[in-house]
């Protein structure tokens, strides 16, 4: 499938972020690290999370005050592994950037670093996180909760957010692996997709009030309803994915003294805004050789990539090697926004006065 | 559907199970070990990983001399919050110990603790060692690796192990949650389950070499096939149960110096037997208050269980505090066995000259 449409250059889209975000009142230094965010997830192709969110989703929020642009962390309980830190209602990206950098400061000095985070909001894309370890040669995790949209096997009413985990590891001469998923069958930002194209959804993503399949998601509404847990219906897994959001729940939710999405009595305007976090990393070299570690992570991937398909597949991918080539080609050709996104952020443009000139010459 | 097997007392199980391994040679302490590992696993209603296996699996490989029964643990690197074992080819449930209260000590000192080994063998069910944490008020965490028998997404070729994953997480009245399950759609146990008991599969736990469903499992035959990742396929989320299992490689078999699943060119007799670990411990009360943290545990699971259900359904039931209530059934009525478990454990009686009475009377 050729993909027409436009593109926009990464490194301009990185710089009228920036601008924009300064002159929203964000700091420099934050608008920096939020809008290469932004960009990293749609240079990997992760356009559930990328600049299609900065004016509708982020900037929005900005502009109703329900967020903190100028948090101040606290950090109520440590040892010498771990952390737990409120938010400060601060803004996910930046909250997240600097619990991040706790674990891995934490891991250098112990080996593993595990910090858990309270009182913050919608933070991105987990991987981003996660990633931030690798050039220190560790192992990062991220993990996020939010408002329940993900029904418990059995039920039909939404029990907990979708929860995603994500893990990075570092890899020699192959790109890094790097995992992040939903711990439901499909992320909210496909949800959020296939509204924006118009495309009917795959059975076994969401169902409704009554637990019936929906395939079009613009036909299911509340009351109950909501996007399956990975695995879909108990004899194939449901447990599993419904498990692992709850382990989800619990370190970001329960450990970090908030509460499991579930209970959340937020306002309507904090629900799917307001999140708590868990972020880890683990030292690899305090392990095991880290030259070892990354030839042997090669190897893996190699092997992997080298398995037979089945009829109608080319080869089997590994995640993180896959993003990667979508990276490279991004970086050359540039960035494919869908129209609604592009008029969006011209929208914002016009709005800030900021002219977008991020079109590829 | 009525259970109507032969029951059998969890206490003389314990104990025949205790004579029946110091008779083959295991000092009586680590006889103790094991012997509680698997008759909590057949309390808990997890049948795959039960006495089940004491004769034909572990005895087998016993008498074999496959398994060093007393192996001389080595801890080849180490950091404040983290140790990397070589277990001696030993046995998995007395490797796994050690290296779980390894685990559960640093995370007394440091708030964290994590163990990687390899070179051990099927360590049973991972949640009894992520289980040993929670009388120490701490998160547990286990995982193994072992045989390739699970495909990659796009290919029919068993490309990693089905890869536990174990969590436990202390409560307050209400039993803890406990995590246990294999990344694959089906663990292997339920496979061997099924076949026993001569049942068909449900879609989506396994293919066959071309990649089509197998439910007769009787008739699945290599080369290639296997079980299929957690997710079923790529549009249900396949790449999220595969990306699991390689997250459980690199923890395990990588982070340990030893490699992949797929890459291990194991002899015939090794094949199902070794395998490589990774054990955690999070100290709860380092991350917040103890008591607070079990009362939000609790309030979480009662909030679970209390959802409203679809048509067909009497409760939703969450992992963990579903069990218990099997174990306290079991414990009171007795553990109901196969048949042919039970001719199994006669027979090793027999051939040990040990009368096997774990009969109710």
């Amino acid at each position: 499938m050729v993909d027409d449409r436009a593109r926009v250059d990464a490194g301009k889209l990185t710089e009228f972020s920036v601008r924009s975000l300064e002159k929203l009142g964000m700091p420099g230094e934050d608008a920096r690290v939020m809008a290469t965010m932004l960009v990293a997830c749609d240079l990997r192709g992760v356009e559930s999370h990328g600049v299609a969110h900065l004016r509708m989703f982020y900037v929005r929020r900005f502009r109703q005050g329900i967020i903190n642009l100028n948090p101040r962390l606290k950090t109520l309980a440590e040892a010498p592994a771990t952390a737990t830190i409120d938010g400060d209602n601060g803004f996910g990206f930046i909250v997240g950037y600097h619990a991040m950098k706790d674990a891995i400061v934490r891991a250098g000095n112990t080996g593993v670093g595990m910090v858990t985070v309270r009182n913050s909001t919608h933070f991105g894309a987990a991987a981003y996180y996660a990633m931030m370890a690798l050039d220190r040669d560790m192992i990062g995790i991220a993990m996020t909760s939010s408002v329940a949209i993900v029904v418990a096997p059995g039920s039909s009413r939404p029990a907990v957010s979708t929860n995603p985990i994500a893990v990075a590891v570092p890899a020699g001469k192959k790109p890094p692996f790097v995992l992040d998923m939903a711990t439901s069958a499909a992320a909210g930002g496909k949800l959020e997709i296939a509204r924006r194209q118009g495309k009917p959804l795959p059975e076994g993503w969401f169902v409704d009030g009554d637990g019936s399949p929906v395939t079009d998601v613009t036909k299911q509404r509340p009351p109950g309803g909501g996007l399956l847990p990975l695995g879909g219906i108990p004899d194939t897994g449901a447990f599993k994915g419904f498990g692992l959001a709850l382990v989800v729940e619990v370190l970001t939710g329960i450990l970090s003294g908030s509460k499991a999405s579930l209970l959340h009595d937020l306002p309507q305007e904090q629900r799917g805004n307001y999140s708590d976090h868990f972020f880890g990393a683990l030292d690899v070299g305090r392990f095991t050789p880290i030259n070892a570690f990354k030839q042997s992570m090669d190897d893996m991937i190699e092997a992997l990539e080298a398995l037979p398909t089945v009829p109608g597949v080319d080869r089997v991918t590994v995640p993180g090697p896959y993003e990667a080539e979508i990276v490279a080609e991004r970086k050359a050709n540039g960035i494919p926004l869908d129209a609604a996104v592009l008029d969006d952020l011209k929208t914002l443009g016009e709005e800030l006065e900021i002219p977008f000139d991020a079109g590829l010459s």
